[in-house]
């Protein structure tokens, strides 16, 4: 069953435009920020990836933008695996506006609600230098049994 | 026959990460620009767009990363029209690492060369309170001649 | 006696720079941060103020950088007061690297330990149009109270 | 005598925010592009200075916000230097809203008009692990040069 990592937000001023909505380019901050969150949760910390030679930089990103978001909104930031190997790693994100923060931090379920950003990202792993490598077993297994297939 | 806009743009060191490469969520920003001078290009001010009540936001954002791009680095943003109704406006785009200022401005020929960054937006037209509407004649005229449409 | 808003803050990628560290242009983002959480402190929701017809823009920022913050460190971003006027409003920070969140929330000492970071921000109030205004008496009171002057 | 470097930039959509003016956190980054282009004309690659072990980390950041800018508009940057020695190099900026890109690139007269902005940095030079140094003999006459005490 995939598991899902939820991180809240709440929407600096920052980050709005003169459209008084949250501009279009600082999605892809909130997808990584729930993408962090999701490793942290598959035993992954990103220092100690990093540390280890593996990084995982972005190969396309892909936003819906269904309903703006505005300053001071709390975000509720749902991240799932979209797919893994040794070689890549994909990831699926939902976005919802929420009132409050008393939605429990993980679970199987999705949030109910219509979400009002969709995201996915794809990834390829790489070393230092920036090549393409195969992560190490264990990651490949922690993100697995995350995703539902271990 | 389609016309492309073409702005150069330096990479400054604030969009870079601790990768050394700039950021992925900076090249929606990129794109942004670009799409500003090709609505300038078009004869559309953007300022006087928003003026008349026509905004563009974006309702889909699609990156595809093929090389990194570093700091200090001059790079070619090439925007086109993808489509145009009243209703939508879709654009595609390429971000060309160049060594130089010395390609024309304005052509309706490609850059040659492999792009670092593909791009592509979809937006509607709305008015000020964000509800969707049909945009006026003559800017829809403007978009179709560069579309290559009229 | 002085009141200071306590904001716990996860560094994220996108804000560090090629230098691994976070990019000094950030911390005015957090100080920012820190401002909003006052102001709910002091039983003032921004976009409330805002609603009302008050608006506090920075006339400006220092910012003092004692030891750089690094990606995923959780910091404290401690606000208070530093002068408030119906016409005016200054801010003081303090930005510290914390190793967990048991902090408590709200205190009238400060945080023990060297700080990362410090700010000053200095405001004036002004009306939508971004005239200067003086600001409702009940939101000067409310920040003279926790100002300690009240 | 003392020299000036000068930088245009165009206002981007991205940089504002819901005052409809621009977000006070992107002037560092617009002083920073006047800084990398101040070296530049000192004959001081920043990209160089880092292959050859030297980075200027920002110590301090001061900014003075005296009229908002906005989208789409021009603004130049004028950068000079305050004061270098071979541990220290601190700079001092203008930012004013031009008209038009009508305006020499180099010079030792100031732009005749008020300034929008204010700036003063100020960095010491770090080796790559962040360690104070004194900068290579060169670096420090180049810029001692356009500083006018060489």
């Amino acid at each position: 069953m995939k598991t899902l990592s939820r991180l809240y937000y709440r929407i600096p001023f920052s980050e709005t435009d003169a459209m008084a909505i949250v501009h279009h380019s600082n999605h892809a901050r909130y997808l990584e920020r729930g993408r962090i969150e999701f490793l942290r949760l598959a035993g992954l910390d990103y220092n100690q990836l990093i540390k280890r030679g593996m990084q995982y930089p972005v190969l396309e990103l892909r936003t819906v933008f269904k309903k703006p978001l505005a300053f001071d909104e709390i975000i509720l930031i749902e991240t799932a695996i979209a797919g893994v190997t040794r070689a890549r790693l994909d990831f699926s994100y939902k976005i919802f506006s929420v009132p409050e923060l008393a939605v429990p931090s993980l679970t199987t379920e999705e949030f109910s609600g219509n979400p009002s950003v969709l995201g996915e990202t794809f990834h390829c792993c790489v070393n230092p230098q920036g090549k393409p490598i195969g992560a190490d077993a264990d990651v490949v297994q922690n993100l697995n049994k995350l995703w539902g297939q271990a």
